[in-house]
């Protein structure tokens, strides 16, 4: 009995342990995209700061995504707060989830590059509302009849916490539909986001705020 | 006496750290080997959505990747919940195994890029099979006298844990055998094997599922 | 009550991870930007000494970036040591800090190729600088009303340890300010200031060696 | 006085975390250097199998470096069994100690790539030799006057393990020397030493089997 309560934490710590590597080591290749200008001797002095200069999209890109990435980090640091055990199908809902978190750096890269093209604002959008929608899965899964996380925790804080774990996909969602109408007010969405977030989350108030400073 | 066994702890504690490492790096490298495509500006709006559609095989390899890898860890994770202590040939195994699981990024590149080529067939199933072997062999050699398992670990349990830990590799070497007569059937092998598991799992009766959910 | 205290834990043992996961990827990657010489079978046995030794500069500012994050690193254990509890807004900070350590790699391989520009030396400057910035930031706002460490904390030693974690980014500023002047200046102080700090520290005295050596 | 022992304890976890760290990274990344073969359409069924066939060499320094880094982390493992508290310098001798275990895919690829010149062997092995002899340096450092080790542990016990430790560089140096009259027998040995080791670890008498299996 007790060894299989072990078990189950061992589980969660190394659940903890590869997210947290795949969250390292996503956040650490978006860098590794932007690739420093390859210019020939003579065209060095004039050239240089004019190529990097040329840079900054793929860097607004690669700041919104370390961000939005963030938001899901510290997310996912929220859940398992109240998830006390783990078992397989939590650890299947965990690696459909990092296979959508390991694939922004390609969506990144592909809005970084091509960002007035429609497709990439959809792939982006797509991307990263999978991402979410996967950590309102892994919640709903785990609070389902309180069987992963403790007995007494309150209904209503397991509803709120799920309605705001779908708050993001439909603000990503809205942006993929907004990109038929126009790309840029969906890029605009996506970077606003998370910034909104962040000033809202000071008041206590954001989706993501829920857990520990209240 | 005592310090020796921290230090069995310890060095198990390390083993999964380096194992879970690894598979994080190897998850997100997949992704890293899909290239965004490189288009001129006045090429971009006609061609970029085709050419990300022919990223189909490679992506389709890289969710096949990703989620055998993920059966893996999670096998890899059932085992260390019953082994208990670590010795030198348990880390040289671990050694051994990682050193196929790093290889998994070349093997799905080449299938993803060249998966009517039998030689990228061979090469991907006999990765796959041998880093399951290597499961197989951890198990064996940590349950072997119960050197490395609790005492009173159910000897049946054992050895139906052990027969199942060969069912994967033995596939995989079955497909690879297959590619003599059609590579197209080793291909859905490779596809239909981890996504038959995934579905059987859920009634409790595949093969890694044979630790905490019974 | 108990169970928050836990989560705070959880949440401080896991930006460890992150953190450590992101210095070990960053530090890796700076010598993945050092790429082996190509040359044809006729030039390698003429060339290929030339070519490695020509490498030199990119090998200092692997050498030197691979020093100044260690340097940050053994900080940020430092704090952690004091740093008891985590909150939402210490997550978020370390996303941030994490956000520009990431981008080591980048200046660094941009100063490497180009460190005769004074372009490269104002952005890694400021990319090194900013990194330490964070983990001043980190520092007060966690030792502010004692909020997140020990109550009994001695407050002349956090005000001390403060200045301390405000030197390294103030030199590396004076270095980009240099620049103006002359780069060759701006490099060589790049380079002495983590070589003078850990002279001096071996003496007892130095601002990272604050904590556990007294 | 306890806070302070807590404090070199996670000071110690966290030199393992960052360790495991680079070496799952530069375990990884070893086979990232290899890459899949570009062949066009008309080409691959002709020259797919020749062009994997002649990846041999680098497979083979893929493989010989893998088996050299494991000796290194279970070496690495073995030493912090015995070390029990951590300090500043010893968080600096990891540091340099990373910094040439990070090396390692660089001087691999080198030596995949080139080696039969002479400055590839010499690079290779003067890299490997300087990462052992951090180990040793290491484990010199805690164990002098058992200030970071038990103050028990036997002094037969660590002078033996000490030379072990410098057996290993000793004879990469050797191969170093060697490659002024053939760099064939360099590499030969740089092949075959790790082997032998194996092979003379199972009768429990290696330089690296001192630990927990006697």
């Amino acid at each position: 009995m007790s060894s299989r309560e072990l078990g189950d934490e061992i589980s969660k710590s190394r659940i903890e342990t590869l997210t947290d590597g795949v969250f390292a080591i996503v956040m650490t290749l978006l860098v590794l995209e932007i690739a420093v200008p390859q210019l020939s001797h003579s065209e060095v002095a004039a050239e240089l700061t004019k190529e990097l200069l040329e840079l900054w999209p793929v860097l607004l890109s690669y700041a919104t995504s370390f961000i939005i990435l963030g938001f899901f980090w510290i997310a996912h640091d929220d859940q398992f707060h109240y998830i006390k055990r783990a078992n397989r199908i939590l650890l299947w809902i965990t690696i459909f989830y990092l296979m959508f978190v390991a694939f922004v750096p390609f969506s990144t890269s592909l809005i970084g590059e091509y960002r007035d093209q429609q497709i990439s604002v959809i792939i982006y959008g797509i991307n990263i509302s999978i991402v979410g929608f996967w950590e309102y899965v892994l919640w709903r899964y785990a609070t389902k009849d309180h069987h992963l996380v403790d007995s007494d925790l309150d209904p209503t804080f397991i509803t709120r916490v799920s309605k705001r774990f779908l708050l993001g996909p439909t603000i990503y969602l809205i942006a993929v539909a907004i990109s038929f109408v126009s790309t840029q007010v969906s890029l605009v969405l996506f970077i606003a986001t998370p910034l909104y977030f962040l000033v809202s989350a000071r008041k206590d108030k954001s989706w993501f705020w829920f857990t520990k400073n209240k």
